[in-house]
């Protein structure tokens, strides 16, 4: 059952939701879990279809437009739908439909070890007739172009004409909401359907983006195992294929969905997809299916998280670690966004969220994936540097706060722009990569110019006060203060940057002399500029309240007065959506964890008592009114020994879509926190860093839980972890032998040698 | 000469600026100086006409809008046009146009003693006939509907048949300029016509704004001293009269435009026109001029300041006050737009401009139209109030930072909400008033209202920190550092505020104990919220930097790095035009005076040590992007001695639209810069100040100048000052014998008995 999301709800509020619930992806290509036969008329859905990256430009309207303010946005486009599969009964040609008949039962399913979801009615019609539908879906991990749809009609007390109808429709449009910022208001219609038409048994229909003119196709082969009337019909923006059939048992009906785009296919689209279709003609639906289940397999093999006594979290985990493994773009023009591919919150930008949230669990798990989340960035290098000379910078690279191709796609700067942290997060992920996979030649080829890049926003920005290096006029991650002076997660972040950009450049030295000089040649870094960068590190400034023993989130925040929390009620938050910025810049109050971050990013820092210290006191002003927030609570609080608080903040994040504790699930998955419930266990109950001094365990166990488990990819092994009540078992699964760190003290691994200990107290 | 503006230029960008120097108003009514009979085709012109606080609504887009965001704004919207009339000639029709054709001579006018401005054109047709034209035209002082214009026609080489064609146009459009922010973007379509007809000789439009539903009407009555056949057409959108004669001599032709609007005349608009034109049957063309002359007279007697042997700056004061006089609102609806009724600048908003630069001028020359202009804010005061509860505020009123009706404008807070320091810049003003005036009354019916209610913002925006009233999260005057904590002006003038409101409690228990009293219970003022301002007044954080000896900005902007003068090319000033606000935030580098202007409203905050080395410090990073710098700087540099700044300030100031000094006359008057050439002289020069303790004067001469002449209006008296190199004469031109400081010993003026005395060195 723990593989497996079930859910048999038909209320208006849960449909909506289940559509991101049951959205099926490949990392490319995403399709939301409506409906194939559509909803009753006063029902609201948003159907959407979606291809990574795949956007339009929009201009962005402001009422006041100052120098450097982007003009235009990026915004995922919702695409050709072919999802639709109408069923009609008889001479009367009684539709299937929910909201008409009697539904005798429901009930719908997501197979996270099978990589398919299913749906199961039976059905009475008006006049009488009953029929059990099976519906099952995929979007293929192997076959990144195809979605592919199975419906099986049984009779049950009915005999007679049934009439298949089938569309594959350009007509599409997003969804918007003006009332709420986090759903682009306006920008509904953003395709125009440029072509449709038939060849052979293929329907096809090509969409064009209105601004940015990208194009995209979708080819569809269908395929019916019963003898029947079949036609095609090219029609006005869609393809509609009907077949009429007598039903004497059941049937099956197959239809194959091959999305092209003018990104990744170039301008033969069509023919691509015919091709694609030709490639695919051996495979029935069982046998996808089949390779669904085998890539799965290998996904688990190292992804999988075993909580063993707690069914409703341990499909919590799965359901986070299934819908990661949806959503990450695998190529140069994707990555991973906000919503993955289950929605269109945030207009499918890429932010931050990438980097500090979900690469750890792909570069622990899947490296192949971290790696390619890097390329993307590293692919957009260029656009950063733009954009750094267009806010006033004289060197240096500036990645935009969200985009999808690479610009700037943020409006309102103090919490867009102003977050210069996603440039030194971007470095850290490199790092990590580096630390993890330490990948020369890739620091080389890639990381190394990101980090020297980044290094050189940060020279630039900063400046020497009384000594220190100074950052200011910047926003943190908490975007419940903004526009601040020596923000602490901004410093000491940067710091790493300058840190290892300089660093880099010993170890390329040392590694490929000549290479990194043709480096060195093509990007002109100078010695003093490298010195400069290690001198702008060791005099980073860190803010540090001598009376609170914390560290301040910033140069003036602790001057502030704390937010009347008593004087709140609960239906003002989140706050954001309640209280005009200004008012809640104005209060020490936070809604996420930022210093705290800091803490868990860049733990040698500070000491313990300073890391317990501020922890207990951002803990009594943030809000967590992003979902960002709570898994990193959970991790420092598993640091500083607070299991149960810990342990209340992971179940925060652990089922949060399942259970739509945020309200907005229906605009897509939150994937960050998906990536924080992995974070929560691993970092948090587990104690895993990646320093340096190599990989560590300092493992802890929930009061509630008798056993949990997982594995990290590390350097080529696969290592086992398993914690139970009585102590930790460590195992190479595969892999040659390594030594590792257990609670500090140097451990080394050897293949069908479990290492076993107890748990530190 | 110096009473007279004269500019024979016809180059296209001459013509714009032109279009606004020569502009006419009087506070409800504004034109401006467009050519009757229009343009080149490839010309561009900004026709206008506005009646102040006539405005509509519109949507203001944001990419991302937040809680409280205004969701609109208002526009000044350009009105019915009455300027043109079209003159053919002969049988051809040849029409007058100065694209075709010879001139063979062209001067225009405006003469400030008068009144009124004059076109004279002697002008060739291409077939050759030769004609003079005078246009003349006003816009009544005395009677505000009113905007009248004269044309002579003079036969030269040519008698023969003449068409005179004159229309009132209600199809107008606003002005746009996509490409400056601060020319409004869109929204150029704002009026429709909803009637136009022909009553008797009476032509008559009537328009309403798109969104806001306000009406306005412009009824026109035409006069020729000459026989004619005329006709009077209805038109679509417009009226046209079309006179055609035979011109044997000099013929005069006089357009009588009333206008009336919904907000003052009700909604019988046409008929309370015709009834003016009715009222104003008896009066000729020279009448109405002789009444300019009267009411110009009056308000030169109280105004003029005589600059002696410098005819280009005695010019520019002149022009300067003139136009203030034609753009002050003297009814509830209206106060002064930051272009007056000149252009379409900013939209036609009310700044804190009004109180901070021009209110003063109006206060110690023209007291009613100052009273007006206090009168128009606290007729705000209901939505200033609610603007703050929106703010998240539970107390007080929050004036908005732009504004036509009282509403919120701005939709770039940081620096505009956020510039909370214009509730005590209102606040200030009413203080001013009450010094200059001691009109108990008046602050019993509307000024301790204000001053209670600001104050009540800023008891509610503060908090103590360290035993210090610290404000957060605000921005100054100076628009090149937002949202900061302790702003130094900011908080002076809240310390003001506060200190007054509690002090206006005490004068008026003293004045009308039973009046208070009910005041009192109307806004539930309690004794420990008296105490309580007056607490916080004292205990207000005045920031003052150790070091340096100097206020700082705010708490944090002396430990930014200053901005890189040196390496800025002067093409890339203003800043705000080609830096990203976050770039310019986070320098040592002000748009405008800030801590300089605090120094100047309240001078008896600091030493004149810290006034000096402030004043210093902050010229070394001052830009002056802002019109509103230069008369603050030149004020403050005659305080601290250096009159040759002084003087070079001033000059910045005096002919900043006369010479088009920023380069965007054209889209209207920087009127807060025509206050500030005022306040340069009589607050600078002159050194006049305005305390408890009465008026007080330390004249002083800039090098150039023999002698400069002003009077004030204080108290009922006309005070004159004159100011020679030998000496400084005071007199009391009307009124009762006063005392008065002189260098700071106390002189008593009595009527007929000049006062002389030497000047100070």
């Amino acid at each position: 059952m723990t593989w497996t999301i079930s859910n048999p709800e038909l209320s208006q509020q849960a449909l909506l939701n289940m559509e991101s619930i049951f959205a099926l992806g490949n990392g490319y290509l995403g399709v939301r879990g409506n409906f194939e036969e559509g909803y009753g008329e006063d029902m609201s859905t948003i159907r959407g279809t979606y291809l990574n990256a795949f956007h339009d430009v929009i201009e962005i309207p402001y009422g006041e437009k100052l120098f450097a303010f982007p003009d235009t946005q990026q915004k995922l486009v919702n695409h050709i739908d072919a999802q639709s599969v109408l069923i009609y009964l008889g001479d009367e040609k009684e539709p299937f439909r929910l909201d008409h008949g009697t539904i005798i039962s429901f009930e719908r399913r997501l197979f996270m070890d099978k990589g398919y979801s299913e749906r199961i009615v039976h059905w009475r019609s008006p006049e009488g007739k009953e029929i059990k539908l099976t519906f099952r879906r995929l979007v293929s991990f192997t076959h990144r172009e195809l979605f592919a749809l199975h419906v099986r009609i049984e009779p049950v007390n009915y005999n007679g004409q049934v009439r298949i109808v089938s569309t594959v429709n350009g007509k599409v449009k997003n969804y918007t909401n003006p009332n709420d910022p986090r759903v682009g208001a306006g920008h509904a219609e953003r395709m125009t359907v440029t072509e449709t038409g038939v060849k052979g048994s293929d329907a096809y229909v090509v969409d064009e983006t209105m601004a940015s003119k990208l194009r995209a196709a979708c080819v569809t082969r269908h395929r019916l195992d019963a003898d029947a009337d079949v036609q095609l019909e090219n029609g006005a923006g869609e393809v509609t294929y009907t077949a009429t059939l007598s039903l004497t048992g059941p049937i099956g009906f197959t239809k194959y969905n091959l999305y092209t785009d003018s990104l990744r296919h170039g301008q033969d689209m069509i023919e691509r997809g015919i091709q694609l279709q030709e490639s695919l003609k051996e495979l029935s639906f069982e046998d996808l299916l089949a390779e669904q289940i085998e890539y799965l397999n290998e996904y688990w093999k190292s992804a999988d998280v075993v909580i063993q006594n707690d069914d409703q979290l341990q499909e919590g985990i799965r359901f986070n670690l299934f819908q990661l493994l949806q959503s990450a773009g695998r190529d140069k023009h994707s990555n991973i966004s906000a919503k993955g591919l289950s929605g269109e919150g945030y207009e499918g930008h890429y932010f931050w969220d990438t980097e500090i949230y979900m690469f750890p669990v792909f570069l622990m798990t899947q490296p192949d994936i971290a790696r390619q989340l890097l390329l993307y960035r590293y692919s957009t290098l260029e656009q950063a540097r733009a954009r750094a000379r267009e806010m006033g910078h004289r060197q240096g690279a500036l990645f935009p706060w969200r985009t999808i191709s690479g610009t700037e796609c943020s409006s309102f700067f103090p919490s867009g722009t102003a977050q210069y942290h996603i440039s030194a997060d971007i470095a850290y992920s490199y790092i990590q990569y580096h630390l993890a996979e330490q990948d020369q030649d890739f620091l080389l080829s890639y990381g190394a110019e990101v980090l020297i890049e980044t290094a050189r926003l940060w020279a630039d920005i900063g400046h020497y006060y009384n000594g220190a290096f100074h950052i200011d006029e910047v926003t943190g991650p908490d975007e419940y203060t903004c526009c601040v002076n020596n923000n602490y997660y901004t410093n000491v972040m940067a710091k790493h940057n300058l840190k290892w950009a300089a660093k880099s450049c010993s170890i390329l030295k040392s590694y490929d002399a000549h290479g990194f000089q043709s480096l060195r040649d093509r990007l002109g870094v100078t010695e003093d500029e490298i010195s400069a960068w290690a001198k702008a590190a060791e005099a980073m400034l860190l803010p540090y309240d001598e009376a609170l023993g914390i560290n301040p989130q910033d140069d003036t925040f602790l001057r502030k007065a704390v937010w009347d929390f008593e004087n709140t009620p609960e239906d003002k938050y989140p706050l954001l959506l309640n209280y005009h910025p200004l008012t809640i810049y104005r209060y020490q109050v936070c809604k996420q964890a930022d210093t705290v971050l800091a803490h868990f990013l860049l733990e040698d820092e500070q000491s313990y008592e300073t890391i317990q210290r501020s922890y207990d006191y951002y803990e009594g002003i943030t809000t967590h009114d992003s979902s960002l927030s709570s898994c990193i609570f959970s991790i420092m609080a598993s640091k500083i020994g607070s299991m149960d608080k810990a342990y209340e903040y992971f179940i925060e994040t652990a089922r949060l879509d399942l259970d739509n504790t945020h309200g907005n699930t229906k605009d897509g998955l939150h994937m960050a926190n998906m990536g924080g419930t992995w974070m929560s266990i691993v970092y948090g109950f587990a104690g895993m860093r990646l320093k340096e001094s190599g990989l560590s365990l300092s493992p802890a166990i929930p009061k509630d839980w008798e056993k949990y488990a997982f594995r990290l990819n590390f350097r080529g092994r696969l290592i086992g972890v398993s914690i139970e009540k009585d102590g930790v078992t460590l195992e190479i699964v595969e892999g040659d032998a390594i030594e590792i760190k257990l609670y500090n003290e140097a451990v080394t691994l050897k293949a069908g040698q479990p290492v076993q200990k107890s748990l530190a107290k």
